[in-house]
């Protein structure tokens, strides 16, 4: 008898937006793991706090870099996946010991989520379950108070670390907007944003559903303001609308 | 003192996927509202039918049509204008009676859901609250086994109500795609998906999230099958994965 690893989508960070399939697992499970970076606390264990067993086991995988090596570097990709593989060996080795396993995932695990590139490892070897959560992109549109996207209305989501021009194109063609990890990129995608004309109606919201949320209107926003990595830009869809 | 309408992300489909604070509201409520078709109990209502207390007052939201007049036809935006307009007018009463009333979304409230009119209508009148909900879309990725999106990749979200030379030049630039609203469009979605090349590449998930949840890969989907209304087709990202 083998045991599962549990991908679990906690939604975007306040524990009451978790699912009550989520808070089943999470309340019995005896093992848990998480990403976090050095020397942090890992959002998502933050999030699962109250919500975890106090005997569970464990598991904090620390991301090896972040931004100490450029993403067109081969040492990039090459320590990323060697990182990957051993967080994946661990888990395959506690479910083939017939052991459940449930990894804690921020938003929704199959959503540019880093669990994905352990259920690629995994999925072939051991039982794999992931569990939806809300993406954090849907806390930034609820914290907004405005819908995002009305009857036929084209939604695109965008990384804010694309190229200006790539970001241009797409954000001339949608309707509505979604920009992630925006961060530094701020500037960029500002820039980005001015160039087709969608500036004035840009919205900027920082750590959605957490205690330190904030939304601000893009053109509030002062010129040298670096927001949290995780900080999501919007442009509402304007839609059809009886 | 005035009420609060609440509208509540369920999420998908399947009563464990609700959030807590969904399940919480939904557990004390006196007053209960949600759309549904004429002569059907109604997917939001179904949903919450164990989630609800026995006493609670309901009001059924009828929709006048679906599909009885063309969209492109003045008399569709007059009678569902109309038909908010009544909808809203009951709920602002409850609330300015002092009473709470919940609101039973399906999905992700702000993300192309009929609440959305009753907010734009009732938000300057009444205090309204939104409870983001797993979108169906999540439920539709998380079925298909594969994660949607990786690193850089633009993910686009189109209606299968757009015209076809609409669909191409959006299939054509992002990188993931989904579409909703499949149903009766399937036809047209497919032959987009093939003048740009993704047919081979995209899947079909009817029923997410829910007893009946079947998914195709596209290419097996017989010629003359309609699928329900609510079908999603996917294309997965390819981006960046170490």
């Amino acid at each position: 008898m083998t045991g599962t690893v549990y991908g679990v989508g906690l939604g975007p960070g306040e524990p009451d937006l978790v699912s009550a399939r989520a808070l089943k697992l999470l309340a019995s499970a005896r093992h848990v793991a998480f990403f976090r970076k050095k020397g942090r606390a890992g959002r998502a264990r933050t999030l699962a706090r109250d919500l975890l067993p106090a005997d569970a086991v464990e598991f904090a995988m620390e991301y090896p870099l972040t931004t100490e090596i450029p993403l067109e570097d081969p040492r990039y990709n090459r320590t990323l996946a060697e990182f990957y593989d051993g967080c994946a060996a661990h888990l395959a080795a506690i479910a083939e010991d017939g052991e459940d396993v449930v990894v804690l995932c921020e938003g929704d695990p199959f959503f540019y989520g880093s669990f994905m590139h352990l259920h690629e490892r995994l999925n072939a070897r051991v039982a794999v379950e992931v569990v939806p959560g809300i993406p954090g992109m849907a806390a930034a549109w609820t914290a907004s108070g405005m819908p995002i996207a009305w009857g036929d209305d084209v939604l695109t989501v965008l990384m804010g670390t694309l190229e200006e021009d790539v970001l241009v194109r797409h954000m001339e063609a949608a309707d509505a907007l979604v920009v992630m990890k925006v961060g530094r990129n701020l500037p960029k995608v500002r820039v980005a944003l001015e160039r087709t004309g969608r500036a004035q109606d840009a919205w900027m919201i920082e750590c959605a559903a957490m205690a330190d949320q904030k939304v601000t209107r893009l053109a509030d926003v002062p010129a040298g303001h670096v927001p949290p990595y995780f900080t999501i830009v919007l442009v509402h869809g304007q839609g059809r609308r009886p």
